[in-house]
């Protein structure tokens, strides 16, 4: 496969030894930490813990994960080993309820496990670790291919609004929206950013303005309420964002703010894309309904680096996410081509190829 | 007049021994302490740093200032009085250029001095003493008589969305939007607040909710990002915020984030109503499209008490204010009355009466 191939300094995923490295994303852009989690436990916190965040980085986590609590049970009896893992895999799907990625992950696993429960404990272990190495591998090339098939809609001199972290932090490698800016970047589009900085956990003040800071690609920050002025001046010539969750009639999870973007695209006639790989797209539910919407701690409202900004005794409202209607999105950017209306059918499509 | 009558335990301006003492607001609610301005260029700079911010706060404390410029000056002979003082007042008036009431009171108090020019210095000063006075004690009356026009229009049991701060913090007392909750709150119809943060200042989950908890009044503090689906989801029954400048037309300039709201309002059909004294009627100017739009510094997103949450090198884009057009706008509540289509003559009725 042919494209422009660049990296950040840093691994967002690295697995050695055993052990799998995550760059620690909740001290961006202060310090480039690692996170080392040594089983399957220490994957299930850096999930939940948002030391790795973003679908597809979570599902190559998770993978890893499963692997890593296979390596703790392969000593164990065949009844047992399989017994064991069925259980830490359901703990680890529990880490995070939106991210589809996570549950595709697992049960790409547990399928492989399934298709070969036959062989031997040692035999089952080693078909992990090849799955999980490809799971993290696919990333990078489905987030490649994302990023070209996305490249054909981004005008020359777009200027692009963006939300959330879908880099090469939120993914293995390369990213998703971000992906798509990259590609465009890199193949001389002229294009500029505008980058919410997405609160309450600043993924984009954070992690996208520091990845398009080492990529020197021309950006602005904004808090997400600045957004919707520069929609109606003129002055966003296309949004893309990513997903945690598509349903199959192309509704969308995204981050806290994206139905708010959708709005204010829709009205001001400017359009608006998701990218995401189809292993986000969640076949089996109808509709944005039926997406369950995390609730994160308050604490996220409440402190900011340990220090208190809102008064003690206050309630707090803290959804992870939104969902935007399928009727506010312009296309789907996936690794397979661009789904637009009906999505139902178009993804469809991507489902069977 | 009648009314309820609460305080909160601390006062937002007072002025004692030729000194100017104002809640340091930008330590809400870590701390509470207290900013002492002892002549109009500390005022000047407790404007500018947002130590007393919301427009009729710092149109009381503007007017305190001319008065501590003026005693600065009084040993001075008639002539050099009058340009230094003329002079400090441009300078106080160039401390923040959206909020309109900052203008109001320093002319307001120059007018006193052009229609008293003959009196001698002393008897000026003291002229000006009273007027300050006055316009801070007006400030408070007018709050409850908006309070109380506002009321009216408040449904029982309604759960009223809002937007920054406009309470006795914004203002000398009791508040405008945050008035009009209080006002509710008060006379028992069993309201319930949400509270949007308002990055990058955050001054609704520092000192909105800071208020509705010392008030007692049921209020839960949300990411601005997170109004979108409580609008679209019927979860808020009205919405209630504050100006900075109103334009002829009703155009209304507000906190960064006001307009995407009044979007939202409109398209769900949800009453969206400005609450704002008549001093924030700038009927010299016909539209929005006339506002100036302050843009404050980038510290404002890159840090937070000092922590760096953006990356260096990362370019921003902060502006304090957006403009609402008057046709997302239900009506303007003002101590004269309620405001309503067109508002160019509702407006101005006001200005007349």
């Amino acid at each position: 496969m042919k494209g422009v191939e660049l990296k950040l300094k840093y691994n967002t995923i690295e697995f050695k030894d055993n052990k799998l490295r995550l760059l620690d994303q909740r001290n961006i852009p202060n310090e480039v930490i690692f996170f080392t989690a040594n089983n399957y436990q220490e994957v299930k916190f850096a999930i939940s813990d948002m030391v790795v965040r973003g679908a597809p980085a979570i599902g190559a986590t998770a993978a890893y994960g499963v692997y890593m609590a296979a390596l703790e049970y392969k000593q164990l009896n065949k009844e047992d080993f399989l017994f064991k893992l069925k259980k830490a895999n359901k703990d680890l799907a529990s880490a995070r309820p939106t991210a589809v990625n996570l549950i595709w992950a697992i049960r790409r696993m547990e399928k492989l496990i399934d298709e070969n429960v036959e062989k031997n404990i040692e035999e089952l272990v080693s078909l992990l670790f090849e799955e999980a190495k490809n799971i993290a591998l696919e990333d990078i090339n489905t987030n490649k291919m994302m990023a070209r098939n996305g490249n054909k809609i981004v005008p020359e001199g777009a200027v692009i609004l963006t939300h959330c972290n879908t880099g090469a932090l939120a993914t293995v490698d390369y990213g998703t929206a971000l992906g798509v800016i990259r590609e465009a970047h890199f193949t001389g589009k002229n294009i500029s950013v505008y980058a919410d900085e997405t609160r309450p956990r600043l993924q984009g003040g954070r992690l996208t303005a520091f990845e398009l800071v080492e990529e020197g690609i021309p950006a602005t920050l904004i808090a997400d309420s600045v957004a919707a002025t520069l929609i109606r001046d003129g002055r966003i010539d296309l949004i893309l964002v990513g997903a945690d969750r598509i349903a199959a009639n192309g509704d969308t999870a995204n981050k806290i703010g994206t139905y708010m973007l959708s709005e204010l695209a829709k009205k001001f006639k400017i359009p608006f894309y998701i990218v995401a790989p189809v292993s986000t797209i969640d076949f089996d539910i109808e509709s944005g309904a039926d997406i369950e919407i995390e609730e994160r701690s308050s604490n996220e409202l409440t402190h900011i680096k340990g220090i208190r900004i809102a008064p003690e005794g206050i309630s707090v409202y803290n959804p992870a996410f939104d969902v935007t209607p399928a009727e506010n999105i312009t296309g789907i950017i996936t690794e397979k081509g661009i789904a637009e209306m009906p999505f139902k059918e178009s993804l469809n499509n991507f489902k069977n190829e």
